[in-house]
């Protein structure tokens, strides 16, 4: 049993401080944020597929896959540190270097993490300045100045936990993440950070995390594109004394908590979108395999064509049999079932029962769900999407500007 | 050697009559052409590899595939055909039935054709007697005309020819094509008709047009969709009386024509771009293999944060960069040079060498090439895109209303 907690963050579980705060990287807002555990944690991360990786993710992944146990995250905004070459590398060297020594703890205890404009070195003086200034902000009140801190084209702040009642007491996760645009993060995601109080290993909470990631962050597209610098970050301190083991109902219902949990973030993320107006789920239902049923939900979720027709409110079941058409996946188009919410719109050999007017009340809504029944066999599995809008269009011709 | 003709187009080449009226399946504009050659014709086609075809796709790939001769093709415009199960079929049939009757041919010589909006019956009493009405219509200049006929968000009519100089004598090729939204033809096509005069045996023109439309058509993308009604078709009469073999000199020339010829049709397409205001040639070069240099092509060229960065005419080579990075090839980022037509934005080990007046100077032309050099091996591919505009949005948000 799992229940999400009001107004939950990363602070939320208990040995966890957080702070966020102006160090002039960007403008005006806040751009620095720091998650801090006096505990040691054990560690798991997801990591972007992209090729090109930005230089903060290498060392991160570096230092989860040498040392294993963490204390520290900083994660700056404003500069995504990625195509910046051996200087960039360096670059986050001497800001995981200067974490620890103002924390006091060891440099291979810190992970680092960068979000922004691509292609342009970080600034050093600022950086460093701005480390030696969050650290003192740390507090256990902290969650959401760090939420804040880690936003780009974000507007809104995302913050989320839960509490988990296991066998022998109850254990909290508490998240911060952010994204908007250049979202799909197939196989890893944008920036998310979690913070437990269980004890779990390390192998351990890489394979939940690896569970949860695949059918939440993995799951959601605002644009198809997979960024540079996507990760996210579970620490777990221990401090709840409460043990989860692999094969357990305990971990099941862990796992399954930190799942919802996760699904919770990436659905902030969508509903965030660049310019969107509206979080629609792509329920692909019945499929003969797994990875039929992903591509088909992947396809529709990517289409611009039915983001379009979302933006514009149109029931245009067209554009979605023809996103499933060109997924590669294996279908047969003519046993296909779409409905909106509970209103069925075609049913199969293509007779189509659209009821224009209840279509458009749905299609108002600011969140519904898209259907698509294949009746090919029994996989589900479930997609994020949003509508494809003029402001997405003004945010990216104007964004570097 | 080749040369365009000026004003070219199906019609130019001799032995072939066209024709392109209103019929009333769209309110106002043209919406139905005819192409006709009295001489029966060598044909091939290609088609969409979208999982859901059109009835009358369905219907002219078993014409080729069982008949091999044909002399007429009716294309409609403002109703697509596609999902609407064995009536649209069966609809697709009573039409080729009605050209043949018309024409007085039989009516395996006759390709259907339409292009429109999914999911909707055909409305076959105003086809039925728009096809009474086309057939006197037709003539040795109607090519204008029947380019008109198969347009829909198209701005511009789409005709193009070719003259070869061959061996023996001059063959001429002729061409009209529609395609503005859902382009991304991927192994097939939007829609495109070739006439040409040579004597070419159905399997020697497949194999041209496969080649030919591999380069061109297959290297487009306006918005990633492939779309269910995507189709070329090569007819050639025969009536020059000049033979092209395979292994020959003739056959080098001749597909250097036809694949000029494409390409000219393939960028008109792009250019005319629903809202697009620019025209991009995005050129891979070294790559270590045709797939990864295709890969990174087909990556940039869909990616929409790099088409509205293109809008917003800003050199974000970032975005190129995290394309690559996303395509899944074989690629090592920090080995990459990125140029704007002559000018060099980035060279090996992410040095930028970004002047930005001058970029901004070639980012405001309407035509221009972005150069991708991988410096990893000697294939190059020549993908060509458009940029991402508000009014792509708009159209596709009000496009079925």
């Amino acid at each position: 049993m799992y229940k999400f907690i009001e107004n939950g963050t990363v602070t939320t579980v208990q040995g966890f401080k957080a702070a966020g705060i102006h160090s002039g990287i960007k403008k005006k807002k806040k751009d620095l944020s720091l998650i801090y555990s006096e505990n040691e944690c054990s560690v798991a991360g997801t990591f972007t597929i992209n090729k090109v990786k930005a230089a903060p993710l290498l060392l991160s992944q570096d230092v989860i896959a040498k040392n294993g146990k963490v204390k520290a995250v900083l994660v700056n905004s404003g500069n995504a540190n990625a195509c910046t070459g051996e200087k960039g590398y360096q670059d986050a060297i001497e800001s995981q270097k200067a974490v620890a020594d103002v924390l006091k703890i060891n440099q291979n205890e810190v992970l680092v993490s960068s979000t922004g404009v691509i292609g342009q070195l970080m600034p050093m003086e600022k950086l460093l300045k701005g480390i030696k200034k969050v650290v003192p902000e740390l507090s256990v009140e902290g969650g959401f100045d760090a939420a804040q801190g880690i936003m780009t084209t974000d507007t809104k702040m995302k913050s989320f936990a839960v509490e988990i009642q296991l066998s022998k007491g109850t254990v909290k996760i508490g998240s911060i993440c952010k994204g908007s645009g250049m979202i799909m993060p197939n196989m890893a995601t944008m920036l998310g950070f979690i913070t437990c109080d269980a004890q779990i290993d390390n192998a351990l909470i890489k394979k939940m995390l690896v569970d949860a990631v695949g059918v939440s962050f993995n799951k959601i597209s605002v644009d198809g594109e997979t960024s540079t610098n996507d990760m996210v970050i579970l620490m777990a301190n221990g401090l709840s004394k409460i043990e989860v083991k692999e094969n357990t109902e305990d971990y099941n219902l862990f796992l399954e908590g930190l799942t919802a949990l996760c699904k919770e973030m990436a659905k902030s993320i969508i509903s965030d979108g660049e310019g969107a107006t509206k979080l629609v789920t792509v329920n692909i239902l019945n499929a003969k395999t797994k990875k039929d049923a992903d591509m088909v939900g992947k396809s529709i979720a990517n289409s611009n064509l039915v983001k379009t027709a979302l933006y514009g409110e149109d029931a245009n079941w067209g554009r979605i049999m023809s996103a499933a058409g060109m997924s590669g996946a294996n279908i047969k188009p003519e046993k296909i079932t779409i409905s909106l919410n509970d209103l069925t719109i075609l049913k199969p050999n293509y007779e189509i029962i659209l009821d224009e007017e209840k279509a458009k009340v749905i299609l108002a809504k600011s969140e519904f769900a898209i259907n698509v029944d294949l009746a090919q066999g029994s996989e589900n599995v479930t997609w994020w999407t949003c509508d494809l809008t003029n402001e997405y269009v003004n945010i990216n011709a104007n964004y570097r500007t």
